[in-house]
């Protein structure tokens, strides 16, 4: 039998066939993270291409045992790190990267990073993934809520995962699956975990992260989720759009005020642009689901990202249009909150309250639209969406951040 | 002999026979933490019980590469932690446990821990132990002295032991003791050292911590140190008792006083009601011995906490009676000094110094109480020590805290 | 051939001969520190004395996984901690030691220090190295500057180095090259990186330093760098001597002001003396090179410092002739800058400027003088650099620390 032969040739991983599946232990309590592949050849599956999910240990610099999963699934290549809370660090399908450059060019071990430090925005020593999960004690700007400083975008981004298991469906189409728990735990403080799940099938261009927090305290929490997805060329480039079915924007502050006439398009990179934010409140269909769109100038090449706006009811549009050195990077960015401290937040009513033993789905799917065929496909559906419902434009910020 | 077998079968493991005693190293500056074990039918030593001493290490999330060490010494089981501390991390005689259940799930190692983080509260991210070390440069609640944040409890359970070597007595009761290093050290802020010891022999239900402090700077510097010993169910529950022979007792801050009537006795786990903590000034017999007892409802099950008031002079009542998901749980505290930021705690005389090259021993016994009869033993000798002497209740805080 | 079986005995390292020369990489993203040595006679090397190259791995405590690499070139021996900014923890010809004795007596991994904690002083923890890079966003006392506190003397000593490569001349003199990188990054803040080199030579009583910081940016940086080198005895006693080409000398505080008419002579061990330091601006050849002395009271045995004004055009004398256990030590420190807070050296023009892709050098050479031919050598050339120019001695501080 396979998958006996595989169980012992894998040494310290188990490997046990439940349900039609294949399942590997990739690093528990009692399991180390090891240099590890595994393929459809070994599997004895047959796919149009061949698949392969291999786990490997950084070293050296503030990456030094750092794990990081890579998926080949015969379409796309995805590399997920477990060390930094389950982060998609980036994806791509032949040379077409969807991802960024940013200048933390390390996968920095949370060991080395202080949140706390440079008042706060000590998270912006390991920022460089395609998408970083933030959350879920809070989200936002550093500043003090209750009187104690929230560093940037809470911790979630720097949890290493306590327990990664491979998924593998022995049935067609496959469907390969990712999991690894993040546990934000502090005395008196928090009880939660998050149950990530990255999906992808084989052949397909596409992803999806199906996440469950769950509060295992005995008191209603509040909780915050921001899903951080970060793109550059060759999506983003001058004149590329951003699109979505909008009931609201508005400037996050006074400086995107400037640029508001031309919020859904982009800039060349800009030397001093730094960044402009957009609060959306996106339109949703009938079952919540929305499609939010970044495509090239063209429109001959793009990616999508869909959400569900039950579970992650905003979203911001992050134009970092700043030199390539800088960082040239949008993000699109579904959420349950803007980029607000917390305290700001509350009067906006987007610090939800998680009760004791609930728990909170947020799906979001990232897809490559190779072509212009996709991306119209994609914009169609936009368009569905807003079924020519009205946009309101705001003029001026949600928030007077002058105001402490 | 086994003994040199012993030493080849272990490879990086060194092990001598000295003055009647097998010594292991398991870790130190070239001996790498490795999963191993000892028993006593390998050193050919027969006991009622056969017992064993295992060093293991933790992987996933915020626990990898946490050294473990586990003693069975036949009739109890006890966790140590070298890279927090040398905590006890629990202790079980059958299916009897002392400890608790901390919303923190993981032995959390330290590299991911900000004790700064939370306003000075990260301390909270890593405690979940049956004895927490708190010291020694300082302990107590977090806030400003001196121009410095001082940080929740000190450091102590957050150094990693430098150097642990298990000893097993060759000829019985074949005491095992467990000692580790910590190196409380900062270029002109601080040089102590603690060699921590646990030591149990086989078949007991007890258990000593024997711990000696050493200045090994030029000059005198304040110390503090506080054993935070925490024991839920089935110790813990409404109507249990504490015992102890009591100079005085006051409560720790207002919420306290209102419960001051009652503050022997527990309640059962109770929603919303956070924590009281009682200091108590604990007579003790003519060598300063003293005990402190934790007891069920019905005075069938118990724990003992005995220590010398020479070396540690007050004592914490911590009584944590909130939900089972919050933390139930109760820390029989004895120390140089009370809960209080070190600042409240120099007008009280409980900030004592160490001179250079001063040792300071702290010597704390811990024992499981399993039936009626150990139990009305151990409030027997509580009440021998009281020796009808009076108890001052004092109805106010020692400390005002509204007052910075 | 000799290096092809090196290679295959090597296992995990890649050597390689390429211009005359034996490379190898000890650390790298895929190339896991393990315990490794190569000798001269490994080589087919005949030297004088045979040299040869080890890295080591430290465990245990606070220095759990550090690295270390020792060269021991035939007169001297170097330990070199990669894990610590490629730090120089010690080097000692024969029973002659270069460095000190720190109350810190672990080489600490990063991992475990919060460099924002104890005000910002949290440094402290691991200072014990002959040389700690300090650098290159900032260097100086902890303070508030552009609102964000500077914690003490920047993050260089504490971000391990993220590639590792050992360099040997295949032709006399055999010189000896260990580079490694710094990468000092976060997003929107800061993109430096930090290519080290030491290099000395077989036999050789001396080492170089041989830095190039990188802007990587698109934006210019302020950046600072210091090299704090340590002595202690035997250099260092009662009576002991500085000298350099001075061109201006002043107090760096009121309390140093006290001994200003004996700064360049030290105390014994001195109870309560804490430290005194002393800024210097050093006169320098036609090149730009200048020299500064330690030396005995006798003369007899001493070190150098060299260095490029052009490159670290102020110095800084540490007189901290506090207690052997407080730790009696001098830091001959060149640099960009005093020891203030950046905000102070700003006015002072002690803050410069690197330009996008821009490389700054810094070159500093250590040299044992082992003899009183050699100490007499090295003050003709510090008197040569002088000639007869006047040394301005000012009275009061460069700046006014009592104002904020």
């Amino acid at each position: 039998m396979t998958l006996l032969k595989l169980f012992v040739a894998l040494g310290a991983f188990s490997a046990a066939s439940h349900a039609m599946a294949w399942d590997y232990v990739l690093l528990d309590t009692h399991t180390p993270a090891k240099n590890w592949t595994i393929t459809s050849e070994q599997l004895g599956v047959k796919t149009a291409k061949p698949f392969s999910v291999t786990l490997r240990t950084l070293h050296g610099g503030r990456q030094e045992g750092v794990s990081v999963v890579d998926i080949d699934n015969g379409a796309m290549k995805l590399s997920v790190v477990p060390t930094r809370g389950m982060n998609v660090l980036q994806a791509s399908v032949g040379n077409v990267r969807m991802g960024w450059d940013s200048p933390v060019q390390e996968v920095v071990n949370p060991a080395f990073i202080e949140l706390n430090g440079r008042g706060g925005l000590g998270w912006l020593e390991g920022f460089n993934e395609l998408v970083t999960r933030c959350g879920y004690e809070w989200v936002g700007h550093p500043g003090m809520d209750n009187g104690e400083l929230l560093t940037l975008h809470g911790r979630a981004a720097n949890i290493p995962a306590s327990t990664v298991t491979l998924h593998i469906d022995e049935k067609p189409p496959y469907a390969i699956t990712l999991r690894g728990e993040l546990k934000e735990q502090a005395f008196k403080k928090v009880d939660f975990s998050v149950a990530t799940e990255l999906v992808t099938e084989p052949g397909s261009a596409s992803f999806t992260l199906n996440d469950t927090l769950t509060n295992n305290g005995d008191y209603p929490k509040e909780y915050q989720a921001l899903y951080h997805s970060n793109f550059s060329t060759p999506f983003l480039e001058q004149g590329a759009k951003f699109a979505a079915p909008v009931k609201q924007v508005s400037p996050f502050n006074d400086k995107a005020k400037g640029d508001l006439a031309d919020w859904q398009t982009y800039r060349a990179p800009t030397k001093d642009y730094d960044e402009t934010v957009y609060n959306v409140v996106p339109y949703a269909d009938a079952k919540g689901e929305t499609l939010t769109v970044l495509h090239n100038k063209a429109g001959s090449l793009g990616v999508s990202v869909g959400f569900n706006t039950q579970q992650l009811p905003v979203f911001s549009l992050w134009k970092n249009t700043d030199t390539q050195g800088q960082g040239y990077v949008t993000g699109l960015e579904p959420g349950t909150s803007f980029s607000y401290n917390r305290r700001y937040q509350r009067p906006l009513n987007l610090v939800p309250t998680i009760a004791p033993k609930e728990h909170k789905q947020f799906q979001i799917s990232y897809s490559l639209l190779a072509d212009k065929g996709a991306v119209d496909n994609a914009l169609k559906r936009v368009s569905e969406i807003q079924a020519g419902r009205e946009t309101e434009v705001r003029q001026a910020p949600l928030v007077d951040l002058t105001q402490h």
